[in-house]
């Protein structure tokens, strides 16, 4: 199975993609540090459950929709 | 708003309670040391999406599933 951290990687790209944000916005949306962003898209950071509720919260949706079909 | 930590924490202990699991159940099915499971049920673990993975794998859930309504 591929490991998770690629395929949430994959996901925050695609959703980030669609809202038509840069890199540095989402980390700004997030209250994250804009080095971290690259990281997580390419599946290199194993993020914590604080920084996946920062990402939702970004998207402005739910924890659970953005952990669907990991 | 209430920690993520706290709520995945009470999320995990109710679902290993409604198994019958001991705590030490969980980390072996988890693939987790033991000692971990009473941090992450006590909110005090900011878990990984990796230990995520594993808790939702040794509950036979979606990882989306683990993490509804948190």
């Amino acid at each position: 199975m591929e490991d998770v951290r690629i395929k949430f990687g994959i996901k925050v790209k695609v959703l980030r993609l669609s809202r038509g944000y840069s890199q540095e916005k989402l980390a700004e949306l997030a209250d994250l540090d804009r080095t971290y962003i690259p990281g997580i898209e390419s599946g290199k950071r194993n993020v914590s459950i604080i920084v996946i509720e920062k990402i939702a919260k970004a998207f402005q949706i739910s924890i659970s929709d953005l952990m669907n079909s990991l």
